[in-house]
């Protein structure tokens, strides 16, 4: 079947959330969002582009810090409104300089965080 | 830290996604929606529970299906907007009966279903 872009599931602001896997260790690395422009310039360039929320702007990962993630695999999940992109990342995914966004562990009523900044 | 329920990020419905990981594999079951009760219940039980948005209701999952998570750990991202869940899936997390949620691929302008249902 053919894939179109618009024959996703949007939410009201036509952002759908897509998370990113290593491609290699299988890591989550991270969840951001894509509108439908995203979408398809993530599958024409292999870059993958999320949408800013906070800048309402095309996010192309790693253009400034160079952190890029390269597409490896492009998924839909069954209700058609959650995206999964294997990638290769270059650096660290998260602007906090670690490796995966989900670095803080909740455990017995508390929070821990259990990754450094990669060096 | 101690860890609060209320202070994470909900969107305008006070909701926040969880990302379901299998604890073994690394595999991405599925993507779902909490909302604070949902995450304080899940962390009392150890049995991943959700909010379904179109039941508007708790959602034990497996409670019916039998196919349950029994959570391992959990996870929050920088943002404090998404969850990660580490699990121990019983049977198939997916509706369709299949292991995840994510079996339809997207490559070369086409998708395409790589994963049978569970036998």
């Amino acid at each position: 079947m053919e894939f179109d872009p618009q024959n996703l599931t949007y939410n009201a602001q036509g952002l759908i959330p897509a998370i990113a896997q290593d491609a290699g260790t299988g890591e989550v690395l991270m969840m951001a969002w894509m509108n439908s422009e995203a979408v398809a310039q993530t599958l024409a360039t292999g870059r993958v582009t999320y949408w800013s929320r906070s800048r309402s702007a095309f996010w192309i990962k790693g253009e400034t810090s160079g952190n890029t993630q390269q597409l490896q695999e492009f998924r839909v999940d069954c209700d058609r409104d959650c995206l999964l992109l294997k990638v290769i990342q270059t650096g660290p995914a998260c602007h906090t300089g670690r490796r995966s966004c989900f670095y803080t562990l909740v455990q017995d009523g508390a929070e821990r965080i259990v990754m450094a900044p990669d060096p």
